[in-house]
């Protein structure tokens, strides 16, 4: 007689425990249990299938060899029982079972268990606003909602649609609705960048301007007051600054872990609300286990607990679950936040802390953007890359990488890079500097711009790279008697300048890079140098050499005028 | 009166280490002197010259700002004082100076020097065959073979082209004579593999189909024996098996370390016949500094020396040596080896040890070898990734990875990911599982690939996973009579399977994978049998099933199918 596992949840984390367990122990008995009559999908495609990249929905619940992975599939396939439309109302740890309903029939029974799994996931959070109810507003909770948007698509009765929210689900949302079907869109985000919390401010503009070139009305700071509504139906959505005509109201708030059946349970739940496991994915009781959304997981960065709803983690997590229920002592040690995102044609990524995060944390934060060629400069398909390198001053320590890039694989190649070694241990900005990156012309340039961005930091915990926020000589711009010590220096080639100069006149001079040691001395001594150049190199070795001629009240523009161009900051046009 | 430092070597690590030194040390006399005219230039980016993706020279030896870095721009822009067509004769050590020539005026002169850092690069191995020094044999030893080669190619003089040697640079040389210029061209290896020691045999090869289906003739296991001279100029090359008519020869055949000077000068050059240097690439003599081709370097999966002629090393090896003569003790611990190239449409990469290599080392080796989408298998524009890790059995430790893929950065973002964990220490399969690679549908799966080859690798040192070594494999569909007491075992669904059957009959039947515990019994038990699907992932789980129903003579084909097919064996043509 084989031990029985009861899996309540079969969309990510579940499924993989179940089939895992089903190849450990031949003689176990899995029941799994969703309230779905749809299982075991890729919950990550839906913006895909909405858009139309995926034009079934049964992709997204297909195997690699598209078998679809319902019940019938699981018992077949893999002798475990499925029991959708089924809902797990309580659990009995005293007696080890499980009270499920079958929400078609209404009948109750009890799943006796050995060891019981909890997969619940995630679930939107809805924004407590009027109107919040209303027709036409969704949530992205399920594969259903998925397949009623797209279906008001391909029936023409979208023709505006408003986004709530600029993390992923919302940005792939918005671009899902614009890119095909060509809907007039608009993206509300309550903070003053996307993606916030997770990207430093420089990537998500990036990304804010991909929307912007996309014709995606991009609206920060504004977070949703009221969704207006007629007849029931939800026709417009109102911030303190405007009223946004909608015939869709997309709520992408984020989300949080489905944990009340474990809490009604008395197991141990964290304070992100998520269930409380040890590295083996136990719970509070040593019989059941947790994965996937509705857990809280180790921040390897930081050492707290954390929520982190993602389809990659759910499996893996799920897989050590498994493990551990067979009796093999897998660990999940942590995470430490991996994170990419296409919007358009540019992607952005992440990993380890953000700026914003890294002074919570209450580091001495410095951070080193640039932006720079993804291949060989001399390579003719290639892309521009902006990173940002998150660091401890003090310490030297990589606390985190975020980037934007082309909608290729670049930008993911150097946030794997570090994702990995981040998760092992304790990173420097000099093993930055001297990562071992594959490199050929065709894949990257002889120093990799991970390399050069490790190579930044160095040099700033070294006191030798200042750079100007953003914010400062954005400000400047607009208005030059905020800081009337200062003086631009472009030190790019006269040609490249001269527009400049027309257009700004003496707040816009060139003093060529080659040509600094000869004259030099032309540079006001009583003002605060802000050395620019095309992307950042040359207003770097600039800055060094000044400080060895005695200059040393000066800042560079971090990425010069590419990046600002890449945030949408021309200041030819 | 600043630092005296003499660079010996204008290519990569030189110039790297000047720039940097000029930084740090404001006051330094730099003096970097090169028996070249032409310096600082991407000599990887060689073969994209040749080809025509890079249509000048010149591109090769600017700058990313379009400078052209000659001795005039090092003069101008950094204060650095180089001397070209100068080659360094002999080191006084004593006295401190270095003796140089310039070759067009036979001057000698004495520099003197503080620090003295040597940068000679490597150079091509030539063969000792009769010939080798006939007109039309090259090799790519500097820019100027790569301006002659291209000059014959745009004036039509090439109708033939012989490429002998198949690591990269022969690898990219055969590709950039055949893909835009369509020159006939053959690729020679000794030994029976492309990139022999540093790939595995099955990523080798799928580079060697992506030749053939470009019209490239790819001999493996033949050496060139005579360049057939005619007229003193190449018209041919004999091996044992056949002569090839070629109006060009390119010989490939690896680079040597230019270590003369450093072992005339009585400094330790170590058994691969590079300079010996600490982790602050300092050479026996701590005034003397070495970097690039003409180290040794630590590879720090075997804690032995090795000779690694990169660009990227190059650089990054150049920089850590300034740093140390400016005085920072800055640390170049060693190299793991990571390498990408690209062929046509595909590229193939490696980290660590090849399983050759792990087996010279003693290891007791495993590879998990298997095919997946590099993307989410729903995402429209995806491709296929093969992956081998390579393991060792006892103690689960991950030794290297190769993996060939589409002329994407797919395959980029795995390596780097493996390269720079491997740097960092100890990795075990079960890390490799666990991952966390970022993921999104358009950039990955749930489970990345490297995951599952962390998976697979895992499942292997637990003895679930038994594959079948792919020369039996090839050897039995050859000839069956070789493992009479095998039975292949398709469990793919029948319309895959049928067109096989049809042609092999009893020998490739079909039990689809979702009916084998229905239909089990079927199956002989006194044979082993072979199971194959098209990726691989039913196979190992009918594997894994039919062992707990106790079949345990089973092997099962890693990548299935569509490795195979990829691998240039399609059982169906």
């Amino acid at each position: 007689m084989g031990l029985k596992v009861v899996i309540v949840g079969a969309v990510a984390a579940g499924p993989k425990a179940a089939c895992r367990l089903s190849r450990l122990l031949g003689d176990a008995e899995i029941t799994m249990v969703d309230q779905d009559s749809l299982i075991s999908y890729g919950g990550c495609g839906i913006p895909y299938f909405v858009s139309g990249d995926v034009a079934d929905e049964k992709e997204l619940r297909s195997t690699s060899f598209h078998m679809e992975r319902n019940a019938d599939y699981f018992q077949r396939a893999k002798g475990i029982n499925v029991k959708t439309r089924t809902r797990a109302l309580s659990i009995n740890r005293k007696e080890k079972y499980v009270e499920v309903v079958n929400l078609d029939t209404q009948e109750k029974e009890n799943l006796p268990y050995d060891r019981l799994m909890l997969a619940m996931g995630s679930e939107p959070f809805v924004l407590p606003i009027p109107g919040k109810d209303a027709e036409g507003v969704y949530t992205i909770s399920d594969l259903h909602k998925g397949i009623e948007i797209k279906d008001l698509l391909a029936k023409g009765k979208i023709g505006k649609a408003v986004v709530i929210g600029g993390g992923a689900i919302g940005v792939e949302m918005a671009e899902s609705f614009s890119d095909l079907w060509g809907v007039e869109t608009s993206l509300i985000e309550f903070q003053k960048q996307l993606f916030p919390g997770i990207m430093d401010e420089v990537n998500s503009r990036i990304v804010e301007k991909s929307f912007r070139d996309h014709n995606v009305d991009v609206y920060l700071g504004e977070g949703a007051q009221e969704i207006i509504v007629k007849d029931g139906k939800a026709v417009g959505v109102r911030t303190a600054n405007r009223t946004l005509e909608a015939d869709i109201v997309v709520m992408a708030a984020g989300v949080r872990p489905r944990a009340q059946l474990a809490l009604d349970a008395g197991l141990q739940v964290g304070p992100r609300g998520g269930i409380t496991v040890n590295e083996r994915m136990q719970t509070s009781d040593p019989n059941i286990f947790a994965a996937g959304d509705c857990v809280e997981l180790n921040n390897l960065m930081t050492g707290k607990h954390m929520v982190l709803a993602m389809g990659s983690i759910a499996n893996r997590s799920g897989r050590v679950a498994a493990d551990n229920i067979a009796g093999i002592p897998s660990r999940f040690k942590g995470v430490v936040g991996s994170f990419v995102v296409k919007a358009f044609d540019v992607c952005a990524g992440a990993v380890g802390l953000s700026p914003f995060m890294a002074k919570m944390e209450g580091y001495d934060v410095g951070v080193a953007w640039f932006m720079a060629s993804d291949r060989a400069h001399f390579y003719p398909e290639r892309g521009a890359l902006a990173l940002s390198l998150v660091f401890d001053k003090k310490t030297r320590k990589v606390l985190g990488m975020q980037g934007a890039g082309p909608a290729t694989d670049s930008l993911l190649a150097r946030i794997n890079a570090m994702a990995t070694v981040l998760a092992a241990g304790d990173v420097s900005v000099d093993d930055v500097g001297n990562a071992e990156l594959a490199y050929a012309p065709p894949f990257s340039s002889a120093i990799d711009p991970m390399n050069v961005a490790g190579y930044l930091a160095g040099n700033a915990c070294d006191g030798k790279l200042k750079t100007v926020d953003f914010s400062d000589f954005l400000a400047w711009m607009e208005k030059p008697e905020l800081h009337p010590d200062w003086q631009l220096v472009d030190v790019r080639s006269p040609n490249e300048v001269e527009p400049y100069t027309e257009k700004f006149g003496d707040r816009w001079p060139c003093l060529p890079y080659d040509y600094l040691r000869a004259r030099y001395q032309e540079l006001p001594k009583d003002k605060c140098l802000v050395i620019i150049c095309s992307a950042g190199s040359r207003a770097f070795e600039v800055q060094v050499i000044l400080a060895q001629l005695g200059y040393t009240n000066t800042l560079m523009v971090p990425g010069g005028v590419s990046l600002l161009e890449r945030m949408g900051f021309d200041y030819l046009s």
